[in-house]
């Protein structure tokens, strides 16, 4: 039995993982294993995220892992903010290296030396690239999928001839998560840019999709960057223009992690373990045979094979639909199969025996509500898809709803610290763009400023002072 | 203009892989950047590959990129063969590491430690699994593709009760292997097993599949290994057999890496640079619109005009058909784009210009023979697919026929070393069994076993004794 959600719900997180056999720690601290379940889901949203990339006219490449230390100290921010968390390689094949080489933590820095190279006119813009790949950053709180000291991502970098053009591919990128991660993982979003304290470490500005968590923590689930000329400059990317004088091109990055597989887990799993939209789910349908009540399970030869033979013609209609399926013939009870497929979070659960072969009949569950319904095979037949795509589209209603209930509008910093403390969620407030309130509000409350809303009149809701910007406040995994 | 493969093949071959912008090397020596084209042709061959593994009941997961020390060393053989070229990670975020890091130079003794925890019963077995990742082998003599310092690859690992099962394993692999880099690559395999001292360190067995490149030099394709109970042994990976008596697993692993980017362009091209085989090309087809012969170019706009609308046609049918095309705009001269996809190795090109839209026409060249032919669209329609079928099908015979013409049986150690010397191939030759005449033979003529053809009784090639098996030299990359 998994610890309760409300009982303790980072708890309730690590046994889910385990249990759902998603991951697991490695022997390295910090690093973690993705078990074939894990991974299935990584492969998934992988194929389409890709897909979508691809639509943009960005093209994948791969660039090395190792980054000279020299490049990493070019950008002066860059270095600050990532310093304190790169592992480093200091010796090759029984040689001490004469360059420590960082294990990548981003790899601005070395596309950007490449970028040098391959851009010399306005011909070569816009230049988009992607790559799949590894990213190791030195955690001391490792967390499985949420923060690990190695995790895997997307990095996309593009350059541009102007800043309009790359705030455009900024926002595109941003807008191509949105739409996943709502449409694919079923999870609500809100987006906004970051402030100066939470932006990434050399970036013109950084803008974010934030979601939020069951426990009302958000979980910043990607990001995007316009990084501005600061890279341009420090590696020296000029390009000829039209009229053949010379300018810094302007550059964006973005990307998603293993992250959004712990976002998955947090925002729709409840305490019987995970829901998994069936978009993304390794298994959209599970099946389960049941044995005939009362008699000795599976030696009843005869009633077996009846029920072996319905099955199959579930089975055939399921492939027809490309319906991703799995039919458990495991020697153990149904009840304890129906446990473990609902920790899996399979979307839909088909139940046969006896009573539905006879009446060529399907008993079926969905994972949210565990109503049991009985229909014919006809209706089946015809309304299986209906019935993934309503879930589907349930679990975005479902993480919509949660998240608008948990959006304070605030008028006092007391009744803001009392929300936080007690209930969680979002708070929408006005700041003074000042970091030392942003600072202090974080001291008192852990609560950070998850993302600017809009410019907009008002007072600060800690120093009363008049505000420049509405945003949304939030403690934060 | 490239140098020719027989004034220098090496210098043919960098210059290939720069110009057809495969890849390039990275600041840090010895790694590599792999450039969009280059990497096209690495996913289509993950596609294919990830799917004929998954077949195989196999599934995919990620393991860390870090080892710890004291896992390497567990097991004997295997850490004195990887010992030279493991980069070590020694500093993690500002602090010493108090144990250093391995950064994977493959991934056995890791996956081994999980597997002692994942196997407790013969229910466990087989247990099946593989991972995309890159790996990293300090390399004093890099080669783009052939030999880096980082290298992308996939290694399959799998436990087994028997080792009946672990040998059908291992044979199932290589032959996976062979059947796509003869059927998808177009490169024709030799098989067979590795001598004691060309094995996998800490293996019972290797098997590998060698091809022939065109200078003829030997190629490594893939390998794959029973790895018997010696890492069981070392990592203590027992399960409970049906009797309830412990005992050892049996393993396997095997791998391909971008290396076989680097066997295509050897095996396949010429001195206008690639061939790359339909399958696998990102692009199978080109499109170069041909503007009218002594006009001004494009500045005719009504028959530019006229030429799209043509080229629409065509590029409908390449669509429906879902061949990967691409059609070429770009304002140079037709001259300058054929030698540009010549170089890029594209099967099929199009031309399109006057003459073909006035008497619905296609002519098209196929990047071997370099012959132009005219056909009416409606066989264009009716063939496209035949003409790409061909094509893939030529190169896997001359392919075959090169290797076959180059498979020297010699009688004496003398007309064994002339052959090497002046033409290179393969050698089929007895061979004693002992791992002196082996080092001998290297010493003096460069050539390795590539692999045992069969047991045979003959005398050896080098000491006249007895021999035990028929086995194949050459030199190898």
């Amino acid at each position: 039995m998994l610890t309760s959600q409300s009982q303790d719900f980072n708890k309730w997180y690590n046994e889910v993982v385990l249990a759902a056999d998603l991951a697991e720690y490695a022997p390295v601290k910090g690093c973690m294993i993705i078990k074939p379940y894990g991974y299935a889901i990584w492969e998934n949203i992988q194929k389409i995220l890709d897909a979508e990339i691809k639509k943009m006219g960005v093209k994948n490449v791969y660039f090395p892992l190792f980054i000279p230390e020299r490049f990493l100290t070019k950008e002066a921010e860059h270095i600050e903010g990532f310093a304190p968390q790169v592992a480093w390689v200091t010796q090759g094949g029984n040689k001490k290296l004469e360059e420590r080489l960082a294990v990548r933590p981003t790899s601005e820095t070395i596309i950007c030396d490449a970028f040098k190279n391959w851009i010399q006119s306005y011909r070569d813009l816009p230049l988009k690239i992607n790559q799949w790949v590894n990213i190791v950053r030195w955690e001391m709180r490792p967390r499985l999928f949420l923060r690990t000291l190695e995790f895997l991502w997307q990095e996309g970098h593009t350059a541009h001839a102007t800043n309009k053009e790359a705030d455009k591919m900024a926002i595109d990128a941003l807008n191509m998560y949105r739409d996943f991660v709502e449409n694919w993982l079923g999870i609500y979003c809100i987006s906004g840019k970051k402030t100066e304290a939470e932006k990434f470490a050399g970036t013109l500005y950084t803008l974010s999709i934030e979601s939020l968590m069951k426990d009302g923590k958000a979980l910043q689930m990607g990001t995007s960057h316009n990084l501005g000329q600061n890279f341009a400059k420090a590696f020296n990317i000029k390009f000829l223009d039209k009229k053949g004088e010379p300018s810094y091109v302007w550059q964006t990055s973005w990307g998603v992690s293993t992250r959004l597989i712990g976002g998955l887990i947090m925002a729709h799993g409840d305490d019987k373990g995970l829901i998994l939209p069936p978009k993304i789910a390794p298994y959209q349908t599970i099946i389960i045979p049941i044995p005939p009540v009362g008699g000795q399970g599976w030696t009843n030869n005869k009633e077996r094979g009846k029920i072996k033979k319905y099955i199959s013609e579930i089975e055939k209609i399921l492939s027809d639909k490309e319906i991703r399926f799995n039919t458990d013939w495991r020697q153990q009870t149904p009840g304890w199969k129906f446990n473990d497929w609902e920790l899996r979070g399979i979307p839909l659960r088909i139940e046969i025996g006896p009573k539905e072969v006879k009446g060529r009949k399907i008993t079926y569950v969905l994972r949210d509500d565990s109503k049991k319904e009985i229909i014919s095979f006809k209706q089946f037949e015809g309304r299986i898809k209906e019935f993934l795509e309503i879930f589907q589209k349930r679990l975005l209603e479902k993480s919509k709803r949660f998240t608008q209930n948990h959006i304070y509008q605030v008028k006092s910093f007391s009744e803001f610290k009392e929300i936080i403390e007690n209930e969680g969620g979002f708070i929408k407030a006005f700041w003074c763009g000042n970091d030392k309130c942003e600072k202090q509000i974080q001291e008192e409350t852990k609560a950070t400023i998850r993302c600017i809303l809009k410019s907009r009149a008002g007072k600060c809701i800690k120093c009363g002072q008049k505000s420049k910007f509405e945003v949304l406040f939030a403690k934060a995994y």
